[in-house]
């Protein structure tokens, strides 16, 4: 090492493939997300992979700040994606994960966040496959960005997509919503709210596993993440072609986040969630999938919402508690930036 | 689309996850990158994918600048993943593609780039299955940053890795080398170089396939990105625990990169390449191996460079033109940054 060097931070020459690329991942970056798969370190990650069906996802991470109450970017990295693969009906298997580090980032910040992804995946059932680590000029990027790209199986379940919503389904959520996108919000504000809001992040790949094996029927699912409950009900009633109808007095909120989305103006059908699965359930299954969901760690509060209609086709009405009703619209114009 | 607005530019709102999000993928993205895989957008890929084994990794690239002579980050993100695909052996088939844009990135570039990533993905054979889209704020990040992730089968062919190098084996490669380094160095200047050198930037799929099928006994294979020529055979020689013998007569050197290199100071055997394979193969499969390399466009340069020794574990030696001996080390320090 050159002479003042310093180890403590990210340098430029850590992502120019030679010594200090390769130090960066044998002594940082492999004793915390090693495993058999990783280990080899070739070009490309190779596995059995029997099975006829495979589902691949990616997601790339840019939240501000990467430390937030009840999580970090690492966390968020697998969930996303573990939680993509999830609202397909697939058991999440594998990861690959890209950093871009912003030249002199901390090393114990990168290291810290190499836990989380290492943790969060060791709950999720998941393993690192491969990774790829590149370094830009300070001020090129900010910290850290993440992408996780992910592969799952069809192990007894089978495809659910997006566009199966039905007339006459019940809509359920498993978690209360609005905590991520509150919960980076508050973070970021100087207002000092007496309690922190913690992010929902989680990884939702057993919690769906388990509610596909009590009710295969399942029509449609998806996590609710940017845009809201609001982006992805809109999103399916458009693909599915049919409407939606709200009952604003059965939407599971928090006080903390109704207090913060009242003070600040937000409304939480918008906010994002990262530990939210929206399911499109045969009426006559619904209470089979929320008792299912609650034997989860991440369905207590799991509940119905509301249902789909054949009227109003693509449209997504809210029945407010004063009993009148409104449109509950895809959002558009600014949302909050970088929340995952 | 409200009034006054730029939709010749990206804004935050396009990484929002609302309508603005939707219209970037449905308007601009899906009609160039679209296919029955991608198309139904829902949060995974699913595919049916036989067989037994699979190879998987990732890459994110953040070169600078983005269009350079000979390719642009597009072409760059498929060849590279592409070519860690063919590194062990597997026939590329799916990419996932995220894309980090920044607020005010141009509208007509990314369609450039998209454009880009179809027509290498063609030619590569290959689709891109998955995508993800954020945007962070102006000046958190330059222009855009892509990561592909990709999926690969062994067709007929079996994973090679990294650490099979024997004694004995010829070291052979499809191409001249440091021509993609020169070509992005070479841009960031303003020496005014009367030629502009071409990046080598190619998806090696095809060319792999035949020489595994005409030399099944490839005992090693890496592609020379970062760190060139010299970090990929310094790897390769500690993880197989042989030495390597280069003979600097045999390097292929194009005249414009051997110029550029020697007016800035460049070794060209640290100089990345994305185009250029390295293959360890036993000597008497050397000239079949060489023969299956030329038929491919990508390998009518293709030569032997040098050969595995059982002595000096884990060095790698030049035989220089003056009849010398030089120690080709691991590249430490500073790199090029971004130049990938």
């Amino acid at each position: 090492m050159a002479a003042g060097m310093n180890n403590r931070a990210i340098r430029l020459a850590h992502g120019g493939g030679g010594r200090y690329t390769q130090q960066l991942i044998e002594d940082v970056l492999l004793p915390i997300l090693g495993n058999p798969v990783l280990d080899p370190l070739d070009d490309s990650a190779v596995f059995p992979m029997p099975g006829a069906r495979l589902a691949f996802t990616t997601d790339s991470f840019v939240v501000h700040p990467i430390f937030f109450p009840g999580g970090d970017i690492g966390r968020l990295a697998v969930c996303g994606t573990v939680n993509d693969l999830a609202a397909v009906g697939a058991k999440p298997v594998f990861l690959s994960l890209g950093l871009i580090l912003e030249e002199g980032f901390s090393m114990d910040d990168l290291k810290r966040i190499a836990l989380s992804v290492k943790s969060t995946a060791d709950e999720a059932g998941v393993r690192i496959a491969a990774g790829d680590t590149k370094v830009v000029e300070k001020g090129h990027c900010d910290q850290l960005f993440i992408n996780t790209a992910g592969i799952g199986v069809f192990d007894g379940t089978h495809p659910v997509s997006g566009s199966g919503a039905k007339p006459g389904d019940r809509i359920l959520v498993n978690g209360s919503l609005g905590r991520h996108g509150m919960a980076i919000v508050t973070a970021r504000t100087e207002l000092g709210f007496s309690d922190r809001i913690l992010s929902d992040a989680a990884p939702l790949g057993l919690l769906v596993e388990t509610v596909l094996k009590s009710v295969p029927e399942v029509h449609a699912m998806r996590d609710a993440t940017r845009g809201g409950l609001a982006a992805v009900l809109n999103e399916i009633a458009g693909r599915s072609g049919v409407g939606m109808e709200l009952d604003e007095e059965t939407l599971p909120l928090d006080e903390d986040v109704r207090g913060a989305c009242e003070l600040l103006g937000f409304d939480p059908l918008y906010v994002a969630n990262e530990g939210v699965m929206v399911f499109f359930i045969p009426e006559n299954r619904a209470g089979d999938a929320l008792s299912a969901m609650k034997t989860s760690p991440y369905g207590r509060s799991a509940t119905a919402i509301g249902r789909v209609t054949a009227d109003s086709e693509g449209r997504v009405v809210l029945k407010t508690r004063l009993g009148s009703r409104r449109i509950v619209d895809m959002p558009s114009g600014e949302q909050l930036p970088r929340i995952c």
